[in-house]
């Protein structure tokens, strides 16, 4: 399969959006149930079994030969943040269809089969909860997120029910279909290692862990021409200072990232002084030890102006994902068939989150990470080469061939 | 008509709302049509003709004796902000009822009309355009605020029309039934000067100029594990700094309050890097003059802060009230009415913005502030005392005496 189809595909895929002019597709939306069906197309094409399970992953299976006993899965997620680009996510599942378009055109089967996974959820937009799709696969999904309810009251329940899942079943979508030899994913860089090194593809060392919590400054509510400053509690005043801190402290901590993403005021009127502000803060660090005190300490600052101001302060831990080291031996195979395009293999650590960190629980996992301009991502302006695509699938499909050797030994 | 009957009455509005368990009745929805159809029946009970203009304001019409040739306008608003108290606003309305429904017990004819103004939006909820009611009465009703739409893209002339009004005809609400002997209007105070000076009402001698500003900061969306934080253009954080500067100015600007009540944080995903923020500022000063320097220093800072971090500022001026000085006859009159119910007649400024800004620009205003606990208001624990609205009602109905004795002479 030629790598123009892939990037066809990204730009069909991005055609399907919640929101016109932008791409926005939420877990269980419409817009991925169109994706879907364009997914399920392409994987059927490949030679692939396509079935969608009960959280609304789509599952596309490649047989190996007659005397394979074991399972390699490829993937990325098919959701998005809102206002997205058109590669994070669906360039891993496009270049993983690729690479077994690229053995079905060759009539060709591995010593193991392969599993192309398109995710469900992955960015959480939809409910604040992160990995659905993986989670569900490796175990460790919590029913009680289900009770979980969107912007517009409508819970997670009810969403998969509407995608066509039996919420009462997820626990069946966790792999038990025999032994796995890993987890591969193909993403986007979104970061600026690979453009400053002038490099087209790396191989990922590790995934960064990552703190995600909601915050809530309780204030008091009250006329904004009438109450004298000196008498006001307001939340959005304590939350700006909590927010400006933030920023101050992960700037001098080195490789400490610190994002305040959302941030609703209520009531939410020109005329009234803010009562409530509903917040989130994320954390990342490479190194499990420091990402602990970075947290502690923004949580400690969160309070102490809380205090310093009378406001109430709730904080909610929404998830804890703790760093991940990808399979040393997986790592070496990828390096090896980077090198094997005339390639120098460097090793990246990820700042982003993936379904690879979930997956880690289940199995052994490699990422092969793709340049992309500026580094950019989370944005409209995402933008990867033809050029550096093609790098990808051929490295992927050598990476196949190199861990088939291993496998025949 | 009894105090209790006010008090009753100011209960049932609160029923009437777009939100269970709290009160958020905003122009023209479903909550502010059943809040009118109890008002227009307490009118035509106090012997008022009823009838409703196409802005959507609730009119309510006691004539005069037969040879009377001039109209007092007495009103208040019946809109609410978002999760409000029962009083501001509706209150107002009640008591000028309750002073029709004396007269008309009475069989007793002024020597000028009266009409009752319930205001259909004063607090701009639903388009953040403040005063519709009380503008398309005054002759200052922009057409080209048709045009703007709702939190869920209901443009406000599709809203005039589903509420019974024809948006092409809003003209024709402009005053031109006579002479007008002023318009006055009874509210809470809003404020804790009253409950300070343990008196139940006073009269206003004027109401503070009013700034109101729509801040867009620019920056630039982005992976929250990603991008380095040395690398960010956080719109959030530039309008954090710009919040708690709004704040620290106002505080040490004696009689200047200043609020952020109003933002939006796009795209607003917890993993995201906030690309824009989208706020409102609100600027009140009793002295234009003040004012003028004040709105100015917060703009220059906000430009600033942008420039600082070099994230994109753009600047819309939403609404500008100039300080409004209430008609020292019309103030006099009402002085002599609370001295008559033995209350020493203590001049108020009000910090809220009223129907009276408008109406100034109509005819002479005036205005009875009754007092509120805690001088709270805009919140759910607004509240009145029973015989501090027994004061007002009575007061009221002094002034209309006070005033039929000056029309006469």
């Amino acid at each position: 399969m030629h790598v123009k189809t892939v990037m066809e595909r990204c730009d069909v895929l991005a055609g399907e959006s919640e929101d016109p002019g932008q791409i926005t597709r939420p877990f269980a939306s419409e817009s991925m149930r169109r994706a879907q069906e364009h997914v399920a197309q392409w994987m059927r094409e490949a030679g692939m079994v396509v079935r969608r399970d009960n959280i609304g992953n789509l599952r596309g299976r490649y047989e190996g030969a007659a005397n394979s006993d074991a399972t390699l899965i490829l993937g990325s997620h098919l959701d998005s943040v809102r206002d997205a680009g058109k590669y994070d996510g669906p360039l891993g599942v496009m270049v993983a269809i690729a690479a077994v378009q690229r053995l079905h055109d060759e009539g060709k089967r591995l010593p193991f089969a392969i599993e192309v996974l398109g995710f469900a959820d992955e960015e959480g937009l939809r409910f604040g909860s992160t990995y659905l799709g993986s989670r569900a696969v490796a175990g460790g999904f919590d029913p009680a997120d289900l009770d979980r309810a969107d912007a517009i009251g409508v819970s997670m329940r009810e969403a998969v029910h509407a995608f066509g899942g039996d919420p009462d079943r997820i626990d069946e979508d966790k792999w038990r279909d025999g032994r796995l030899l890993g987890y591969c994913e193909v993403h986007i860089e979104q970061g600026p290692v690979l453009e400053a090194r002038n490099l087209p593809v790396g191989v990922v060392s590790g995934i960064a862990g990552q703190d995600r919590y909601s915050l809530v400054f309780k204030g008091v509510a009250g006329h904004a021409g009438t109450v004298p400053m000196d008498q006001r509690h307001d939340a959005l005043v304590a939350a700006s200072l909590f927010i400006e801190t933030v920023e101050a402290y992960a700037r001098w901590h080195e490789g400490l990232v610190a994002t305040v993403g959302q941030l609703i005021v209520q009531p939410g009127a020109a005329n009234v002084i803010p009562g409530e502000v509903n917040l989130s803060l994320d954390v990342r660090h490479a190194a499990d030890a420091e990402l602990v005190v970075a947290s502690h300490s923004l949580l400690d600052i969160a309070s102490v102006i809380a205090k310093h101001r009378n406001i109430g302060l709730t904080i909610t831990k929404i998830s804890e994902h703790k760093a991940v080291v990808c399979d040393p031996a997986l790592a070496s195979l990828m390096s090896e068939a980077i090198a094997g395009s005339g390639i120098t293999a460097v090793p990246l650590a990820s700042g982003a989150g993936h379904d690879a960190v979930t997956m880690s629980s289940l199995t052994a996992v490699a990422m092969l990470f793709v340049r992309c301009e500026g580094g950019v991502s989370h944005n409209p302006a995402e933008s990867v080469t033809t050029a550096d695509v093609a790098v990808a699938i051929d490295v992927l499909g050598r990476f196949l061939e190199l861990l088939s050797e291993r496998a025949s030994h």
